[in-house]
């Protein structure tokens, strides 16, 4: 076989292929800042300035000098990465600190424990578990009232007490069944519901990861619904759309009957049942399109979780770790979630690590002992979140006044462009430097190649495509918004690379104006 | 909050309060090859023979010098970390040497695609997400089938044709019902059982990761029940049970009527459904004590799979890369996986990242589109993997004998103090540097602390915690088998380390034998 499979491409030959259509297959050989670089025929170094950053990984850009040095002298200290079951100082001392930052940003000082992991998804993973471990602990205490109902009930009617007509009525038993059928209905229908599947609430456009718990809770069809057999259940909420989660939140709603004695009388309560197995909302989509959450649907969320006791678990994977303008994008909006996740940039463009903090009333101890991951918590991935943590910090937060300046400034620049070309942009959205730059849908182009390429949801390749090839920028369209392009450079974006994405910018604009696809395709 | 948050601990500290009842929450600061160094009371480095070594992650033990060395390099020349959507020449390289073992090993000249992860458990994830595609493309076609003998048999009974009277049995209708009912029932039929979820199969004791997909194949109910709710459903299957195994499958088995037309009859041929997600396989299971599959029985499995269309997904997590004597646990036994899942000591000890396998037969391009992940195929994983399998292939595969001599040096050690002691020892068990040594159950020891400890489960922890303190050996019980110590070092195993282990399991036996529970909790 040697020589075939020599040959042969194997890792994702058919993603190269697509990518290749447009000249997006290009090798980079070496990252600095927010510049990748390829070689080219001759062997120069072709610098690209890269906005998509590891789709905001790169909160300090690629290869930060300080992070980097952290990486070496851990390696060369030989500081263990495999020492599971040991203790883990650091772990602890990067739960310290961003607890302290939640503490400063939210204004709550109940603690947040920390689980962490290997990637956002994982840590949306953990968080589903954890948000099922705790619904669970409350079924057990509801059906522990259910049986201690049904035994003082039983005890009353032994001593001559009554069930009233509503419990058969309630329960779908004629007036006449005895007793053993009103015990009988109540287990049969707690147990009925109690084993159910949770229902997960997430927002439309909302991107959650691409495991197979996770991947339900991501709204793109492409990605979810092959697997939609495999998991939980999951309902979207539009955002804004304040009657529709009212809607689903009463659709999805069950209740349990507790029987009380009074006197003489066994009469049954009503109780909620947890449903809900968590709110998952991002504070300001990605893949959807960069979208800020709006804070009075924010507040709307937090008043559901807080009706049906379902945690608000806030993604902040892409988000977070200082991107908005302030560490967490949900403190912006006055949102406190139940849970953090974190992820990219926490790796700091180096190493892998997420972390689901999730704060003291909702904490299961004993989730402890049920998860662990071998790679997770180790210590090279803990010092160098704590390195990029420091970094962020230093200055009083110097790094977050400069997402909030250095993203207002391109912001600024993205309008003007917008302004000059409303033909063909339709808007400008985002916080800081997560910002998202949407063109009008070309699907009706005069040019028939635009046209088609739009048609085939193909425009966002052939638009970052020639970016690449033209104008040396790193453009991607958001997942599940193709013809919104995120902008989600490093803190250290300059004016000079604020002047390149203006001017490639305005000569994609004035290409989709003038309608030259085969410029675009690069077919001229 | 400061000083409150400060003085907790928030990562995990019931993990380590449980530690730290038997003296395992030391804190490492220092690794190297098969030991990892933490500091006494007098600030003097303490060397500890590690025998977990990451549960596998490290067949050349921690920070090998020419692993170290690589990662520098990469870190030092600045290779993109984050290069998403771009080519990864690197990645195929990694996945051309896995074919080239594969195909070296198994005698198969059919190319494996590779789909890259972040963790064990991210590539048993990939895996279900795989396997339900591939699974979700066959039933499409079958649905196809059904529909068009539906139109061909409306058709021919539109010319004069008549349905069969076994047709109408088959789908319960009475022999008067139209045509329109035939189709209704047929149709209403195929949409109920192609829409349910698939059935996995996984061997008992199996372990195979702990995120909400993947942690519904570990067998161990208290990694699993809590999240039964979940996901996908899982039959377990008794290692060496034929038997028992056809049972499950014939009973999970299903069809679906395919009308078929012959000459003026409608009659209806059973196809068979593809229920069954995937078979879960470890070759040499480990969390489940360290046993090694029967090769009768692996070859059982492979008839299984072949017979329903099942893929076989081998689970070589920490199995392979060499531990057993081979790249492939699975090939030790003839095996042929459809999937090959690899991780832990794919990381080289230093990087996170794991990669699904897939033959190209059942291989579905589209998932390229459908999945990814933001940290994984990575530059610096692949290359720091690049450099793991060149040192395990080097000299002809040196490690591999390495790892098959060493392995039974230890294991032919463990064996005489297992005859020596065979009171207090079961067993010992496993292949190369992969080995178990099981004590008797002590529930039933004439000492009272070393009795109550195995009946709450946490005699390995006392194991380990005495090992740790007396004999400076880093023990672990594997998770579902709390009896049996993993035996996982790395292929640079000296003599004297067998050496430190012998005589620590021989004071270990002899006070178990003596039944000194005082001295095995450290009170005396």
């Amino acid at each position: 076989m040697g020589s075939s499979v020599a040959e042969l491409e194997l890792a994702e030959p058919y993603l190269r292929e697509v990518l290749g259509t447009v000249g997006l297959d290009v090798e980079y050989l070496r990252a600095s800042g927010n510049t990748l670089f390829y070689q080219d025929a001759a062997g120069n170094e072709v610098p690209v300035l890269d906005l998509a950053c590891g789709f905001g990984s790169l909160i300090l850009g690629h290869h930060h000098p300080e992070v980097v040095a952290r990486a070496k002298e851990l390696l060369d200290s030989q500081v263990p990465v495999h020492a599971q079951f040991s203790r883990h100082s650091y772990a602890n001392d990067l739960a310290a600190v961003l607890n302290r930052i939640i503490a400063r940003e939210t204004g709550s000082s109940e603690p947040y424990w920390a689980i962490f992991g290997n990637s956002g998804a994982e840590s949306v993973e953990i968080s589903i578990k954890h948000a099922e471990m705790e619904r669970g602990a409350r079924l057990a205490e509801l059906v522990s009232e259910v049986e201690a109902g049904v035994a003082a009930a039983r005890a009353a009617v032994g001593r001559g007490a009554t069930v009233a007509p509503e419990v058969f009525a309630a329960l779908g038993l004629p007036a006449t069944a005895g007793f053993d059928a009103v015990a009988d209905a109540v287990t049969t229908r707690t147990a009925d519901l109690t084993g159910r599947a949770p229902v997960f609430l997430a927002l439309e456009g909302g991107f959650h990861g691409k495991l197979v718990g996770s991947i339900q809770l991501t709204h793109n069809e492409g990605y979810r619904t092959p697997f939609t057999r495999l998991a939980a259940r999951c309902r979207f909420v539009a955002v804004g759309d304040v009657a529709g989660l009212r809607a689903i939140v009463e659709q999805e709603s069950r209740s349990l009957t507790v029987l009380t004695v009074d006197g003489d009388a066994v009469t049954g309560v009503e109780r909620a049942l947890p449903v809900f197995g968590g709110f998952f909302v991002e504070p300001i989509q990605g893949e959807a399109g960069i979208r800020v959450l709006p804070a009075e649907f924010g507040a709307e969320i937090s008043r559901v979780c807080e009706e049906t006791g379902a945690p608000l678990i806030m993604d902040e994977i892409q988000s977070g770790m200082g991107r908005s303008g302030a560490f967490l994008a949900s403190s912006r909006i006055g949102l406190r979630g139940d849970y953090y996740l974190l992820a990219k940039s926490l790796g700091g463009g180096i190493a892998k690590s997420s972390v689901m903090l999730v704060r003291g009333e909702r904490y299961q101890r004993d989730f402890e002992l049920a998860h662990s991951s071998t790679f997770a918590k180790d210590a090279f991935s803990c010092h160098v979140a704590l390195k990029v943590v420091e970094l962020l910090e230093a200055d009083g937060g110097a790094a977050y006044r400069m997402a909030a300046e250095r993203g207002a400034a391109l912001k600024s620049r993205l309008e003007k462009v917008r302004g000059d070309f409303d033909d063909v942009v339709l808007d400008v959205r985002g916080e800081g430097l997560m910002l998202g730059f949407e063109f009008r849908d070309q699907s009706s182009s005069p040019s028939a190649q635009i046209a088609q390429t739009a048609q085939e949801g193909f425009f966002g390749f052939a638009v970052a495509g020639y970016a690449l090839r033209t104008h040396r920028l790193r453009l991607f369209q958001t997942a599940s918004a193709m013809n919104t392009f995120r902008f989600e450079p490093s803190i250290f974006l300059s004016d000079a690379e604020i002047d390149q994405i203006d001017s490639g910018l305005r000569d994609i604009c004035a290409l989709l104006r003038a309608a030259d696809g085969e410029r675009l395709m690069g077919t001229s």
